[in-house]
């Protein structure tokens, strides 16, 4: 079986190219640079398919887009990234409109090009109601438009959706993956700042699974500690 | 209201354009330049655009994507453009799988950035079986992808599913659209070359519909009256 992932270097695509490879699947991994400030984590993603072994990787860039696309704190500079736990409020500027349906066609050109038999993503329980292209809907409709995108039947597949970011850690620990190679932060940073909300989620997971968290957070991150018994607000 | 139109700068996306632009839209066009071969239509969309007067136009940058897609004769060079009449075997070379939803998902993004009301494109009913993504399924899938990509909600238009060519180039005609701004053909000259599949097309489109054909084709392209004698095939 021959799958294209969307892979973009972060903890849930990590595990599930390590997954997918575990179960013997030829995979080819895209990740898309389409002009996120977090670009450390398509570095990430190539020293991940390294350390995997045998991948074939390819960046999309698709910065040219970025001109399309309003104002959110993940592809401009000018917006400042929200700090703490996830919130409404708090992440709306961190929404790209559009943005999954744009990764899945660029995966899916390439899966048709490549004849795979699927596609898949990370999407997973516990993707937040800010995202609405995180929703089982979109997925369903979106897995619909890809299937009769050719005449070549490509599946949408999304192995995570019943699982939440703690069960994920849990797989990639038994998976041996390797999520120490893994970016979250939005911040784009040298390291994670520990502080901002993909930051805080991962934290939260790592905690939850009972996994040592191999991030190593700035120096001025609150500690983890300190953070569980807040209720993971920093 | 307010639409974003899928604008390549060929005959149907012209009258289109025309066409809500007489309807008293505010419209947005965009061209996708996706390293097509015949990049003429681009300079095209760019003298329409300015012929209709007051339309913001933007030229979203493929061409990156490029080497993610298989070989087909619309974005590699080395592979030849089919002369004659669209047959399945003759235009499958110029399939670029998944090309429509990525157009699409492009097209999706700046709309919900610029917060229009719907997406427009001139998908018709002469389409043919040859390209899936033209199928009426596939644009009803995914058009229930874009309403769920976002909160906003944005309607996925398609006023010609009903009509043939000929009938666009009658409407073309009643409208005043540009039509002799347009660029069917996929060879990339720097005149229509009259005798690959899109050309003939048009020239059969123009000649059924009685509207006199404003297109200069190549000094050595067949006269289109022995081409109507041999039931259009070059």
């Amino acid at each position: 079986m021959k799958s294209v992932v969307v892979f973009s270097g972060g903890l849930d695509s990590t595990v599930l190219l390590a997954k997918l490879i575990a179960e013997g699947r030829t995979c080819l991994a895209l990740t898309v640079d389409y002009g996120q400030r977090h670009r450390r984590e398509i570095e990430s993603a190539k020293a991940i398919c390294a350390a995997l072994g045998g991948i074939t990787h390819r960046v999309a860039d698709l910065g040219a887009l970025a001109p399309l696309w309003g104002r959110n704190s993940l592809t401009d500079a000018t917006v400042d990234v929200a700090e703490g736990h996830y919130t409404e409020e708090r992440m709306r500027s961190s929404v790209v409109p559009g943005r999954n349906l744009l990764l899945l066609a660029t995966a899916a050109a390439w899966a048709f090009a490549e004849r795979c038999d699927s596609l898949a993503y990370g999407a997973h329980g516990g993707d937040h109601a800010i995202y609405p292209d995180c929703r089982e809907a979109f997925a369903d409709a979106t897995a619909r438009a890809i299937a009769l995108a050719d005449w070549h039947t490509l599946a949408l597949e999304r192995p995570f959706v019943m699982l939440d970011k703690t069960a994920i850690v849990r797989m990639g620990a038994a998976l041996r993956a390797p999520m120490h190679l893994s970016w979250s932060c939005y911040k784009g940073g040298a390291e994670h700042c520990g502080r901002c909300g993909t930051c805080i989620e991962r934290r939260e997971a790592f905690a939850n699974a009972g996994v040592e968290d191999p991030t190593r957070y700035a120096p001025d991150a609150p500690d983890a500690g300190t953070l569980a018994k807040n209720g993971w607000k920093p």
